[in-house]
C-alpha cells in the first residue's frame, strides 16, 4: 500500500501539466512549454533523489545514480510527450515508475554495482514533427539528423528552430555512440495499449510489430460546389474517402491494423471542392509480409479509384519499422521473475529503436482495463501501476543491485 | 477595344492583393489586412471617380453617383472577399465592371435621373465566419444580428472582435430598411461559375436553386492506432468517408448537387484513431423537394453506417436557402436589351438574398470558358469581361438615363 500512496502523489504532481480541460485530454506536444514543464518536473524530482541531471545533445533527458561513465549502466524510462489530446499514461507511467523504483531499491538498502539511469526521450510520439521516437532515433543513428532539422510542424515551425528555442543546438543533433555504448540493458515500462494482459497486472513484451506511417496526397481540381456539374468534377475527397474505406477493410481481412487518422484538406472551405487532401495511412501487421501486402492492396485500390474520380494519387513512406524482437535472454529472465505473461504489442516504443540498435532491451507493460490508449478515456488503476513500479524495481534490483 | 484597355488597367491593380504566391490564388477573408486593401482599393476608385462613399453598420460599403437618399436607387456591385486560395474574378469582377460602366456612362454624357450606386458585400463567400452572405442578410434583416457576433472563426476569433478591428461596432450590426428601401433596382454582374454559356459571353439569371450547408459531426473513440483490435474500433472517420461517397452517388443519382470540401479530424494524430470528425455538407438542387429528399437520403445513410461503425453521427443545417426567382420585369427586360440566354444558377450570391427581400434584383453573367471557380485557376478572357462591362452599362443607362 505505500507502494500505491506513493504512486498516487508523484502520478498527481503531473495532473495538471498540459492539460486541456476541455477534452481532458493532454496537449503535451514537443519544445512547447507544457513539455518544458514536464521537463522541469524530470528534473526536479532527479534532483530531489541526489541523481546527476543531462540533456544530451538530442534533447533526451538523463538521471544519474552512479557514475554513468563507468558503463554496462541500466538504463529505465520512458518519454513525457503526448499525441494530441492523448492520455496521462502513455509515456509518463514508465518515468514516474522509474522514479519510485528507485525510491524502493533506496529503501531496500541497494548499492548498486552497475550505474542506474532514469531516460525520457524527446518526441517519441512523431506528434509534431510527423517522425516518431525522434529523440532515440537520433540518438542511436537511426534517423540523419540533416532530415530532422528539415522537418517542419503543423504551424510551420522548422525542428532546427523549435530545439534552439529550447536551448539545443541544432547543430548537435545525431548519433551519439559513446552515450549509447554506456548503456548495458534499457528496460522501459509503459502502459499496455490493447486489452492483451486479462487477469495480469503486469506483462513482459516480445516483440513489436513491423509498423509505418505512409503520406497520401490526392490531388484533383479545386471547383465551386454549387456550380460544377457532378460529371465535370475531379474530386480528391471522394478519392481519400474510398481509401479510408478501403485501406480498413483490407486490414481486416489481413488480421492487420490500418488507420487514417490524420488528414488537412485544401482549400477547406464549405463551398469549394477541394483542390487537395493530404492524409496519413498508419499500418502495423504481426510480420513484414503482411504489412507489404497490406499497404500494396491500399495502394491499388486508391489507384483504381483515383482513375475513375479524374485525380491523382501517391502514397509515400514516412516511417517504417521492421519487427523487433526483445532480447530473449532479458526477457525469460523478467517473465521469470515475475511471473508475468509474454505478448507481443502493436505500438512502436523508444525500446524497440534501442533494441534494434543492439541495446539489450526489454519492456514491461501495465494491463490497461479497457485497451484505450491516445485518447483522454486511457486509464490504469492505481493498484496495477504500483504493482507495475513493484516489478520494476524488482528487475532492477536483480539487474544492478 | 478602349473598354477591353481599361479593363485590363483595372483589373492588373488587384492583381497583387491577397494573392498567395504558391497557389497563385486569394486569401481574401473577411475583415483581414488583404480585406483591408481591397476596401482601400475601392475607396480610392470610388473618390477617383467622384463618388461619395459611405461603410454602413454591417461593414458593406457603398459608393454613391447623385444623392442615394433621393431614394429608387439603380445598385450595382458585388463582393471583395474570397475562398481560401480562390480566384480573382468571384466578386472583385462585378465591382471593377461597376466602376467602368460608370466610366462608359460618363463618357456617354449620361446624368441619371436616380441616384446610381456601387456596393461591395462583406463577407459574401462565408469563408471565415461560415455564414455565406453575410453583409447582406444582415442588411436585410434575414441574420440576426446576435447570431452573427457569436459566430467564431477557425482561430477562434469571434466575429465581434474582428469587426472593432476594421473600426465597426459590434452592436450597429443588424437590418437597415431605412438604407434599402433606397434600392429600386439591384444588378449584379458576376462571373459564371459553370459552363453554361456557351457561344454566349454574357447572361442573365433567372433563378437561384435552393441550397444549403449543414454540419456534420461525427463522434467515436479515440485510441491508440497501433494496439487497438479492428473489432474493438469506434472509428469516426469511416463514418464520415461513407457518408461522404454516399452524398455523392445520391446527389448524381438526383441530378444535383453535393460536396464535402470542409473537414476537420480530432486529435488529428497519424497514430490515433480519431475522436471526433466534424465536416460540412453542401447540397444544392433544381427544386426544393430534391434538396430535401437528397439531404434526408445523406442523414439515413450516414446513420445507418454509423451503427455498423459504433460512432455517432449528426447532421444540423447551418443555413438554408430556398430557391430565389429574379425580378421577372427585370430579368425580361435585360434579356431581352442585351439579347442574352437566360439561366439558373447553383451558386448563391448576394442578388439573392436582395430578391428574396423584395428588392427587385437581376443577375448578369460573364461567360467561364472552363467552368472552373472557386479556384486559382477560375478565368474569363479581357474579351468576354469587356463585353460584360458594355452590358452592364447598356443595362444601368436603361435604368438610370
Amino acid at each position: 500500500m505505500l507502494t500505491q500512496q506513493r504512486f498516487e502523489a508523484l502520478w498527481r504532481s503531473l495532473h495538471a501539466i498540459g492539460r486541456d480541460p476541455i477534452s481532458g485530454g493532454y496537449l503535451r506536444s514537443s519544445w512547447t512549454p507544457a513539455d518544458q514543464a514536464m521537463r522541469e518536473w524530470f528534473t526536479e524530482e532527479a534532483t530531489d533523489r541526489d541523481l546527476t541531471v543531462e540533456t544530451d545533445g538530442n534533447g533526451n533527458l538523463w538521471a544519474w545514480w552512479g557514475d554513468p561513465t563507468a558503463g554496462d549502466a541500466v538504463l529505465t524510462g520512458s518519454h513525457l510527450d503526448s499525441v494530441p489530446h492523448g492520455g496521462a499514461y502513455d509515456g509518463p507511467l514508465g518515468i514516474v515508475s522509474a522514479f519510485l523504483a528507485i525510491d524502493l531499491l533506496r529503501d531496500r538498502g541497494c548499492a548498486p554495482r552497475r550505474p542506474v539511469g532514469v531516460v525520457a526521450f524527446a518526441e517519441e510520439e512523431g506528434s509534431r514533427f510527423g517522425l516518431a521516437c525522434l529523440g532515440s532515433r537520433l540518438l542511436t543513428g537511426a534517423l540523419d539528423p540533416a532530415r530532422a532539422r528539415g522537418l517542419v510542424d503543423a504551424r510551420g515551425i522548422p525542428l532546427a528552430q523549435a530545439v534552439v528555442e529550447a536551448g539545443l543546438d541544432p547543430e548537435a543533433l545525431g548519433a551519439d555512440p559513446a552515450r549509447l555504448a554506456r548503456v548495458g540493458a534499457f528496460v522501459e515500462l509503459h502502459i499496455e495499449q490493447g486489452r492483451a494482459l486479462g487477469d495480469h497486472p503486469v506483462g513482459v513484451a516480445s516483440a513489436i510489430w513491423p509498423h509505418g506511417r505512409w503520406r497520401l496526397e490526392f490531388a484533383g481540381e479545386g471547383n465551386h460546389a454549387g456550380t460544377t456539374l457532378m460529371a465535370d468534377r475531379r474530386d480528391p475527397m471522394l478519392t481519400f474517402a474510398y481509401t479510408v474505406l478501403a485501406a480498413n477493410k483490407e486490414a481486416r481481412l489481413a488480421g492487420a491494423h490500418a488507420t487514417v487518422g490524420r488528414a488537412s484538406v485544401e482549400p477547406n472551405a464549405t463551398n469549394a471542392i477541394p483542390a487537395r487532401v493530404h492524409a496519413w495511412l498508419d499500418a502495423r501487421a504481426a510480420d513484414q509480409s503482411t504489412l507489404d501486402e497490406l499497404v500494396e492492396a491500399v495502394r491499388r485500390r486508391a489507384h483504381d479509384r483515383a482513375e475513375r474520380d479524374g485525380t491523382a494519387v501517391t502514397l509515400t513512406p514516412e516511417s517504417v519499422t521492421p519487427e523487433v524482437r526483445f532480447d530473449a535472454t532479458l526477457r525469460d529472465r523478467l517473465a521469470s521473475l515475475l511471473a508475468a505473461p509474454v505478448i507481443p504489442t502493436g505500438a512502436g516504443h523508444d525500446a524497440g529503436v534501442l533494441a534494434a540498435a543492439g541495446v539489450p532491451t526489454a519492456m514491461l507493460f501495465v494491463r490497461n482495463p479497457t485497451g484505450v490508449s491516445h485518447s483522454p478515456a486511457e486509464h490504469a488503476t492505481d493498484a496495477d501501476c504500483a504493482t507495475g513500479v513493484e516489478a520494476l524495481a524488482r528487475v532492477l534490483q536483480d539487474l544492478a543491485c
